[in-house]
């Protein structure tokens, strides 16, 4: 695996490349590596002559309260994983790399699917800062693929849209959320949790794993439904910064159960700021979450 | 010669150009090709093995006001014109092809390079469709170079900021403004003008030759120079949307001038609304008008 920091010497090694035709797959991270990233890059690696993991903690997703500084990082533990998952090139350029002194652009995907949710709790430049440094990674890569976490459900949507509508050559591919032996979904921010919060935090995976058993049994409103989510959050000692039952494709919130839905939570526990979601689906599907 | 209409074709017949290794220019216009345009395909011709031509009126560009409607469209001209300057592929897409249903994805570039002059004018609209669609266009096309005209100076520099910004690997070339025996610069729009609107807009060309002129005499004080300018329009009855004398990089005002600046005027002058612009040089470098 080699490591390297400018966009200019990842485009010559990338053309060598792509004159032998070589597919290309980005999994494009901000580091504190876990299995759920592991799993994206197994998939990349399994699908594409080459691969490239960007290392690369987004300043403008964070919001100014959010934690940014406090953000996990261990290059040289990352870069060994990633060099065992059978990464080729590890991308981790400097901040100003990717936001030279002058940078005006953002590429903003309006909406729903970036509004409400994360983008509600979280700010309108949350998904701004997703979207544009997204949009950035792809046109410095041009990979054939890249491969992103079912957790992240609103952040793949507005990649999916931006992409579309961009008409950038990239296929997206999106990958289970990987979990923990009880359910809890892999996240770099379990590791700001306490034991403690640790034991609480399955509250989540409780309430989601209920929900959708209560969907798919035939629950057909979607505010019994969330209620039911909200009061096993509650038995937690949870209180979610939101939890809802939303179309998996627009992110609009869903009152009657006719189709597929997406139930998705985040809430704060402990020092974690924690977010999840399942497909439910009332046809009977069996849910993604483990029993 | 091919005409093409949809993305997916045009990408498939750039794929062969690509595999051959072949070089690709792309030219952007909105049709009502004139000489301006015509400078560009030229240049496109000389540098590129394959040269690619849009033409797409792109409605997110004009705000609810404008001339949308009534912009002069006439394909199978433009295509003849195309054509004889050596154009391989005419892109042009229905509206629908470039924004589907759910298009959800605008481009933004922030600060006084949008926000000044044509962006005061014409709407926070304007450069954001413009970002948008051009991005756009360089992601289906992936052109090694894209040609733009000095007459739009605004343009330029928001789509050189977006291409710098979001690291597309496409080179910018800026060709020089062409103009009419008597000056007047190139314009789809100058169509619009009736023979005594024709005769009185060369006031602008006035304007801005007699500004650049004392400029590079050794005036600095650019409300002085301004003023000037000002007195040439008001001769030739002209009230101007803009005339200002600003940072050529920055597009912000400039009070003192020790610098090469762009002096940059836009006005109705009966049915048209017409733009121009010169690089003006205390060093006393000659204007870029004609004598």
């Amino acid at each position: 695996m080699r490591t390297v920091r400018t966009i200019s010497e990842l485009r010559q090694l990338l053309a060598a490349s792509r004159r032998a035709r070589a597919s290309v797959g980005l999994v494009a991270t901000m580091g504190a590596l876990h299995e759920g990233h592991l799993s994206l890059l197994h998939a990349a690696r399994a699908d594409c002559d080459l691969v490239v993991m960007s290392l690369f903690v987004n300043p403008t997703q964070f919001s100014p309260e959010e934690d940014l500084a406090a953000y996990p990082r261990n290059e040289a533990r990352d870069a060994q994983l990633a060099e065992r998952a059978g990464v080729d090139l590890l991308f981790a350029p400097p901040v100003e790399e990717i936001y030279p002194p002058g940078f005006a652009t953002r590429v903003v995907v309006a909406g729903e699917i970036s509004e409400r949710l994360e983008g509600a709790q979280r700010g309108a430049q949350h998904f701004e800062g997703v979207a544009t440094v997204v949009t950035k990674l792809l046109s410095i890569v041009a990979p054939d693929a890249a491969y992103f976490g079912q957790k992240d459900a609103q952040q793949v949507l507005v990649v999916k849209r931006l992409v579309s509508d961009l008409a950038i050559p990239t296929r997206i591919v999106v990958c289970p959320t990987v979990r923990e032996a009880d359910g809890l979904a892999r996240s770099s921010r379990n590791a700001y949790l306490t034991p403690a919060d640790r034991a609480r935090a399955i509250g989540i995976v409780r309430a989601l794993d209920r929900t959708a058993a209560l969907i798919s049994d035939g629950e057909r409103d979607s505010a019994v439904a969330a209620g039911i989510a909200r009061n096993e959050l509650a038995a937690s000692g949870i209180e979610p910064d939101y939890l809802d039952i939303v179309d998996p494709e627009t992110f609009t919130s869903v009152a009657e159960i006719d189709a597929p839905v997406l139930v998705a939570v985040a809430a704060q526990v402990g020092g974690a700021r924690l977010i999840d979601n399942v497909i439910a689906d009332p046809a009977g599907a069996k849910p993604t979450l483990p029993a």
